[in-house]
C-alpha cells in the first residue's frame, strides 16, 4: 500500500511516499470487529502465517500460532501483518530511493521508532477501514508495537496480547546490540552504510558485520540449558564421522582436533551457519534500525521512569506470556507490565509458562502456551459472536 | 626462564626453547614449605601484586588480594606468579621465532591447553627448587589450571584455591567464545594470523576484531543487575553536558539524539571504551589461543563425563568460591565440583557470595569474599608454623 502523505517521525524527521507490504488471512466480518493486528519482532516480516503456492518452506513465522484452527484461528478473525518501515522485506527501508534526493537511502533513511511504526500501522488500518481491533498481538518487539499500541490508540483495540516482551530494555540487553551495532559498522564492506548501486542492490555486503550480529543474538535468544541440551560439547568430528566415515578418518573418536581457528564443536558449526545463513537475507542497515528501535522504546521515560503513569492511557484488555529461561525478556520485565497495568485497574491475564528454549519459545510450539493463547482467542471470538448477536 | 628442553603439548605437537616470564613475592622459607602459585586467566599476566617502581599505575591484577597484611599475605607466604605460554605478555607467544624456522609464529603457534601450562609451570617450579606448594590459587581460567594441578601433580601441593571456576565450559560460553573469534579472525587485518613483522612487531592489528571480543566479554563478566545500576539506560548526552555544557547545546535534556552509528547510551560509550583500550595492547592470536584453552578444558572427558572418578586422583584439601551472579561460572558449576570431590572424600570448603558483580567479582573487593580467603590462608600459615615448630 502506497502512501503520499509524510509521516512525521519522533525523531523529528518525517518520511513521505513511503510503501507498507502487508499481508491478511481470513475474511473482515460485516461490522469489522473481528481483525488481529500481529506485529513483528527483529527478524520477520508481514508474511506471519502460511505457505507461498510452489513454495514448500514458505511458512510464515508465526504459522504454528496463526492459521485455520491453530490457536489465532483465520476461520474466525481477520488478520493483518505488516512490515515495518525501515525493514528489508518489502516496506520502505534504507535500500529504496529517497524520493526527496532520487538517491538509494542507505545510512540516511531516517530513524524510526516503535511509536513511528504503531503510527504507519494506524494510516494503513484507517486505509482499510478499520477503526477498532479485536486485538494487537505480538512477541518481544513486537510485544512493544502491541503495548505502544494501546497507549498511542487507546479505543483502537479491545485486546493486546504482549509475549516474552518488557517495558524497555536493560543496560545489557541494549549492551549486545550495540556490540552486534559495532560489529555491523567496522565492517570495511559496511562503508558507512552507504553500500548500494543506484537499484539499492548492495555492491558490496558487510557479511562478516552480520555473520557476528546474528551469532550474539543467537546466543541470546535461547537459554543456556537448551543450549546445553541440544549441543553441549560434542564435536564436529563425531557428525562428521557419522555422514562420512572418511572424513574424520585416522582420529580416535571423540578427540580433540586441536584447532583456534576451525570449527571443534557442534555448537560453533550451528552458529556459524546460522550467521552465514542471515548474512545471505538481511539488509545492514535494517539491523541498526530494528535494534535501535528496541533500545529507544521506553513508555515510562516521559514519565519519569514511573511506569504506572505510563501506563494510564491504556484501555485494552492484556494477555501477557513469558517464558522462564528467557533472559533477555525475563519473566521478571513482564510482571513489572503487569503490576503498572493493574495500578491502573486494568484487566490483565499474565501466564508465565515453564519452556526450556529461553526467547525463542515465544516462536516455538509448547502446549501450555498455545493453550493460554488459543484460549484468550476463543473468550474474545466468543465475545464477537454475542456483539453480533446483540441488537 | 629459558628452556631449553621441549614441552610435549596434548595435541601431540611440542614446543621448544621457550621463556616463562614470572614474578615472585615475599620470601621463601627454609624449608620452601610456603610457595603458593597464582594462576592468571585471559586476560592478565605474571604480575598479579604491587606496583613497579615509577609506575604509579601498574597494580597488579590481583593486587586486593596478594601482598603484605592481605588476604594471601606475602610477608608469611612466598608467592609466584607465572605468565602462560602464548600469552603476549612476556612468556612465549605466537609474536616470537620458533626456532625451528627462524620465523615468527603467528597462526603456526601450537594450540596449548591447560594441561600444558601446568606443565610448563611444575618445570618452573622444578628449577626453583619448590617440590611442594602450600597452595595453588587460581580465579575463573586460573581457577582451572590450579584443579589440574591436583590431578596432575597430586603430591606437589597442600591446598588448592579455585574461585569462580568451573569443570568445563557450558555450551554457551563455549558460544561467546566462538563469537570473539569469528570476530577477530574474519577481520581483514588479521590476515590469518600472520600479520607481524619479522621482528614480532604487529604490522596490522586487528583491531575491529579485538573490540568485538572485549565487548563480548565485558558483557558476560558482568551481571545484569551490575550494569542496571551502574549504566542504566543513562544517557550520554547527560555526562557530556556535565563535562562541557555546549557540547549538548539546544536539546532539551535527557532526550534522545536519534542515531544508529553513534553513541547515545552511556553503556555503549563505557563497552567502546573497553574495546579500544583491549584491542591495543592484547595479541589476536593470543586470544584466540586462550580462549581455546578455556574450551578445550574438560577433566571428565576422558571419564566419559564422570567427574568424581575424574577427580579421584586429587590429594589437596580445597577451598572453592563462587558468586551468586556470575552467570559465565556460576555457582552451580563450583557445587558440581564440590560434590565430586565430596563423592572422593576430600575436605572442601566452600563459599557462595552474593554478591551483586557477576563473574567480575572475584576480581573485586568484597567483605565476605576476602575475609574467606583471609581465613583460608590464615589456617595454612597456622599449619606452616606448626609444621616448622615439629620436630
Amino acid at each position: 500500500m502506497h502512501f503520499a502523505d509524510p509521516l512525521p517521525l519522533r525523531s523529528g524527521a518525517s518520511i513521505r511516499a513511503y510503501d507498507l507490504v502487508y499481508e491478511t488471512y481470513g475474511e473482515l466480518n460485516a461490522d469489522k470487529s473481528n481483525a488481529v493486528l500481529v506485529l513483528h519482532a527483529l527478524n520477520a516480516s508481514h508474511h506471519v502465517a502460511g505457505k507461498y503456492a510452489g513454495q514448500e518452506r514458505s511458512e510464515g513465522w508465526w504459522d504454528n500460532m496463526i492459521g485455520p484452527g491453530k490457536p489465532l484461528d483465520t476461520r474466525r478473525f481477520f488478520v493483518i501483518g505488516i512490515n515495518n518501515l525501515g525493514s528489508c522485506f518489502g516496506s520502505t527501508g534504507p535500500m529504496h530511493r529517497n524520493p526527496d534526493t532520487g538517491a538509494v537511502y542507505g545510512a540516511s533513511f531516517p530513524v524510526v521508532t516503535v511509536e513511528d511504526w504503531v503510527d504507519a500501522q494506524a494510516r494503513l488500518l484507517d486505509r482499510l477501514g478499520i477503526h477498532t481491533l479485536a486485538a494487537v498481538m505480538g512477541g518481544s518487539l513486537g510485544g512493544m508495537q502491541a503495548l505502544s499500541w494501546t497507549l498511542q490508540y487507546p479505543q483502537r483495540m479491545r485486546h493486546a496480547v504482549v509475549i516474552a516482551s518488557a517495558p524497555n530494555l536493560t543496560a545489557e540487553n541494549i549492551a549486545f546490540n550495540e556490540v552486534a551495532r559495532r560489529a555491523i559498522v567496522t565492517d570495511p564492506d559496511f562503508q558507512g552504510g552507504n553500500f548500494y548501486g543506484a537499484e539499492g542492490q548492495p555492491q558490496t555486503k558487510p557479511k562478516r558485520g552480520l555473520r557476528i550480529a546474528r551469532m550474539i543474538g543467537h546466543i541470546t535468544y535461547l537459554s543456556d540449558d537448551v543450549m546445553n541440551e541440544k549441543f553441549g560439547r560434542e564435536l564436529r568430528g563425531a557428525l562428521l564421522r557419522e555422514a562420512d566415515p572418511a572424513q574424520d578418518a585416522g582420529r580416535a573418536p571423540g578427540t580433540y582436533r586441536y584447532t583456534t581457528q576451525d570449527v571443534e564443536f557442534q555448537i560453533e558449526s550451528y552458529l556459524r551457519h546460522q550467521g552465514d545463513k542471515f548474512a545471505e537475507y538481511f539488509d545492514a542497515n535494517t539491523y541498526l534500525l530494528i535494534t535501535r528501535a528496541l533500545d529507544y522504546f521506553d513508555p515510562a521515560r516521559e514519565y519519569g521512569g514511573n511506569l504506572s503513569q505510563a501506563l494510564a492511557r491504556a484501555r485494552a484488555r492484556f494477555l501477557l506470556v513469558s517464558f522462564t529461561t528467557d533472559w533477555r525478556f525475563s519473566p521478571k520485565r513482564s510482571r513489572e507490565l503487569v503490576k503498572a497495568l493493574l495500578d491502573n485497574r486494568r484487566e490483565v491475564s499474565y501466564a508465565e509458562i515453564d519452556a526450556p528454549h529461553g526467547h525463542d519459545a515465544f516462536l516455538l510450539d509448547d502446549k501450555r502456551y498455545t493453550a493460554v493463547v488459543r484460549a484468550y482467542f476463543d473468550q474474545i471470538a466468543a465475545g464477537l459472536a454475542s456483539a453480533g448477536a446483540a441488537p
